[in-house]
């Protein structure tokens, strides 16, 4: 199979180059074919991703992707801005479904600002809609008939969309605890109550599910008070921004967190949920597990290799409970050595 | 001055009851005039802002409401929810700036799902706006030109909508620690990129205070993370509503946080941030200290009393550094002994 990397800016580069170089360790018969993109795209090409890059994730099988952002390009306006790249990526293969697990790994009880016994319970994933809602709907800047300036974007689902994504939600819940958490501002959106009728129409083809509702400021507000509560919740494309990154940091390390962005084919695209953190760029101190769990979810999802992809969740966690450990998680190990640890577990 | 006491449903009445009892303790000379909100107003009225409960509130000079929401009424559509009854009040009279205030209370380090260290230093508030955005744009149903269902709701804001609630925000920063935080998702949403623009040119009102900026996602992540690094955040009406709960219960006792909504008029509507609570409606049981704390602040804002408020503030503190506890707060005081200890304080 063919695996575009796409490391991106910042630490994207050293991290990917980890997750590369563990997926090459396990001799699966990959191949691997680089483009550039986010700001490093667009210091070359004018463009955050451009076309040389959407061939090559066009002929890939999966792509590995690392991160993107740099404050050189903070001043641009939107369509050039680094970020442009993930939400072109998405819309362009058609990810509609992002998977993002949040868990608490072994040894790391302390890393998270939450007491540990409320930390320790946290294992999750939030699957959120990716390319609908706020996000792609109509959008503009105008001037009212006051002669005001105004700003809009048009929030909306259909019944396919809301579908197709709950579906993904019910056969994420049947392989863990069968319990489904749909999560919608119903008492006062439009969209979240046709999303709420569908998710209610879908749980038909899933008995064995027990389907349940939150508004969104409640689940806000419970990722909080109890994050050990949730097992798997759906959600919307802007409600699930929102709640899975607060969901991560409950969890503690967002180094130690990876996501996949899937799509009705086997394509996905694979990305650690931290950023590009231009702060420590290119100083070998970048924790690479992230992207390494990243690598292990296209093996499970794009690439029908599950049992690699166990080795590796089993390696990082092995690692991490034998204290391996990188900055963010107050070690002191580089990047390459932190890869070096988990490599040796394989 | 005219009180309306709005108690609505579950718990309301009972906290509302206690802080009508501070108020009268005060001799302030006001008057009170009760009316039905909710679904205790649906019951005796068929809906649950009816032409009654208007035409006292529309007399009145400042409102205190309990809380609404039974669910008994569930299963009603949207416009008749006991719910609506807080939307159609923000809208009736221009409410548009909603001020929540989350700190942790001395004394109740322990209560906090964070821990003890990173809960002590939460002291900030929230500014939402509260009359537009994703909840008043266009909202619908429909069908799509392939036959599928649809729903929508626009998201939007001009420019006086955002200036007003940004001179909103930088007041409250004038009367605090001069640092505004702007809460918006201007990497994808043109309605956010409008309401950055505006807030930086209502800044240059505000020499003295400095403006920064982030996005949502972020915003929820360091709540978590390290959420004393905040002081006053101002954002629309969709992330105030989840970002304002979240940082409520990151100060861990959500029967401790009041709120106020506020006019171009002094007119304002004063409530506690905590829910109708039916499972413990009736049973004396109730803290009533966010009610209490909301009476303060229609003190504060909408009647010139900045020092009975101070006050009643000082006494609700007094009494939590002492031990006195409801339930809530792992004691045994009921709701108006609990009140009993704050009015001895007085
Ligand atoms: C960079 C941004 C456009 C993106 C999003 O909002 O989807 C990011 O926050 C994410 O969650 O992947
Ligand atoms: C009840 C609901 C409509 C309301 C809102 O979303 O504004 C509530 O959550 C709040 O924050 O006051």
């Amino acid at each position: 199979a063919l695996i575009a990397i796409l490391a991106g800016d910042g630490i994207g580069p050293e991290v990917t180059a980890e997750a590369r170089r563990v997926l090459e360790a396990l001799d699966l018969g990959l191949t691997f074919e680089e483009a550039k993109v986010g700001g490093a795209a667009y210091e070359v090409a004018g463009h955050p991703l451009p076309p040389e890059t959407l061939a090559v994730a066009e002929r890939a099988d999966a792509l590995l992707f690392g991160a993107v952002g740099d404050p050189r390009f903070d001043g641009l306006e939107r369509a050039h801005r680094p970020e442009q790249a993930i939400l072109g990526l998405r819309k362009a293969f058609g990810l509609f479904a992002n998977l993002r697990p949040a868990r608490l790994f072994e040894g790391l009880e302390d890393a998270s600002s939450l007491r540990p016994d409320i930390a320790r319970r946290i294992d999750m994933v939030i699957v959120r809609e990716l390319t609908g809602d706020v996000y792609f709907g109509a959008k503009g800047r105008g001037t009212t008939e006051a002669g005001l300036r105004e700003g809009h974007d048009l929030m909306r689902y259909d019944e396919e969309e809301v579908a197709r994504i709950a579906r993904v939600g019910f056969e994420t819940a049947m392989r863990r605890r069968r319990r489904l958490l749909s999560v919608d501002k119903a008492n006062v959106l439009e969209t979240s109550q046709l999303w709420r009728d569908v998710v209610i129409e879908v749980a038909k083809e899933y008995p064995d599910v027990a389907l349940d509702h939150m508004y969104v400021d409640n689940c806000a507000m419970q990722l909080v008070r109890d994050p050990g509560q949730f097992d798997v919740i759906l959600t919307g494309n802007l409600f699930g921004d929102i709640l899975s990154d607060q969901a991560s940091m409950c969890a503690g390390s967002i180094g130690m967190l990876p996501s996949a962005a899937l799509g009705a084919t086997g394509k996905g695209l694979y990305e650690p949920i931290h950023g590009s953190a231009p702060d420590i760029a290119g100083q070998d101190k970048a924790n690479p597990c992230a992207a390494i769990l990243s690598a292990a979810m296209m093996l499970r999802h794009s690439l029908g290799q599950a049992e690699a992809a166990d080795r590796i969740d089993a390696a990082v966690a092995g690692a991490i409970r034998d204290g391996a450990r990188t900055g963010d998680l107050g070690g002191s190990l580089s990047t390459r050595a932190m890869a070096d640890a988990i490599l040796d577990r394989l």
